[in-house]
């Protein structure tokens, strides 16, 4: 039994792939490099978007917004006048906890790629299917709450070592947690050794220059490795 | 395609719930009440557990907890000396997102269900597929944290829908946050109208009390409705 399981489930993640590499074929094909952003819910995903994105001087960027309902992270960002389309996961039951590349596959018709450099991906928040599905992005990032506690990375360890870069936001909160960021950043490292790491507040604004230039480095590093 | 899907999710559920209502006869026979405690990943529902179930005076309560990876929260929770039992969940490739009646059922024999009033599931920390799936309960909480947002009610309106009680933690915060929370609970109102809601703070204690009382009288309402 269990052994089929495991069978179906690597059934379903091949033709995830399949479809995956045919997004990024898509996307390559019009020179849009993509960032798939994941976190947990109300790690403060869209609240960075607002920050970094409006500071992205010479790079044209379009998000691909998931939600389970509603369009209320949509609705922001298309304040910064840039491309936001909305895709929704709730159709059928309670919804699909993540994106998969098919959904993805579905709202290529909707994005402009020919007037993008990048587009970034706002996953559906969560902290665990995410990291399973390649949508046929170039690289990812995952954004984690000092709110949320120190043993995330040892609790949910496959999203911690999916992603090229771990954002840790509100860290204005730091002086009113408990938490020992140490401690936080050692159980990064014994999960994924080195990954880089951004100290930010998209309250405050701190760390988000960063993040906004290692945005804007994406497509050229896209480039470089075609 | 699409009504494929469906069906083929419909029937995952409704074997689903056969084997949670095999889960409840067990419970039921040993008069065990059983609680289902969900919320984002890092809301802090094992921090509220070690503050609720140490001044539950007269009530024997156990913990079944489920993670993705490792024990930290039995390890924690097994500080107040009493019956907790680990369900891991990341077998086979990423994980599971959410503890389903199969998985609940597979740790039933770890169980003390002859010593135990009150068994509280610690659920994964997700904020989608945890409400699909019942696992034998008699009760569901979702706790939700001010750090995550306004909006998440409306953005995860099935978990919202799918509790009887929903705990607002980390209330502490608020003066540190620019969260609206009248905001929160009007968006709370308008996907659960009257759902019983708690403001509370494990860290400072803060209306932990309250909780712990509503958790002790769980066992003497489901005998009262058996």
């Amino acid at each position: 039994m269990h052994r089929t399981k495991v069978k179906v489930v690597a059934d379903a993640l091949d033709a995830n792939n399949t479809i995956a590499r045919a997004n990024r074929e898509d996307f390559d094909r019009h020179g849009v490099a993509v960032v798939n952003l994941m976190s947990a819910p109300g790690a403060g995903k869209t609240r960075l978007l607002e920050r970094a994105l409006a500071s992205l001087d010479g790079v044209r960027a379009g998000v691909l917004e998931g939600d389970v309902a509603g369009s209320f992270d949509a609705d922001r960002l298309s304040l910064l006048h840039i491309p936001v389309v909305q895709l929704n996961t709730g159709a059928g039951f309670g919804g699909e906890c993540h994106l998969d590349a098919n959904m993805v596959r579905s709202a290529i018709p909707s994005l402009p790629l020919a007037d993008l450099d990048l587009l970034v991906i706002e996953n559906v928040g969560n902290l665990v299917c995410p990291a399973e599905f390649r949508v046929g992005e170039d690289a990812r990032i995952m954004v984690c709450s000092v709110t949320e506690g120190e043993d995330k990375p040892l609790k949910y360890p496959l999203m911690f070592r999916a992603c090229e870069l771990v954002v840790i936001n509100k860290i204005d909160l730091l002086p009113h947690l408990d938490i020992d960021l140490e401690r936080l950043l050692s159980n990064l490292d014994a999960v994924h050794p080195g990954v880089r790491r951004m100290l930010v507040s998209a309250r405050t604004g701190e760390g988000v220059d960063e993040l906004a230039a290692w945005l804007a480095e994406v497509p050229g590093r896209v480039r470089a490795a075609a």
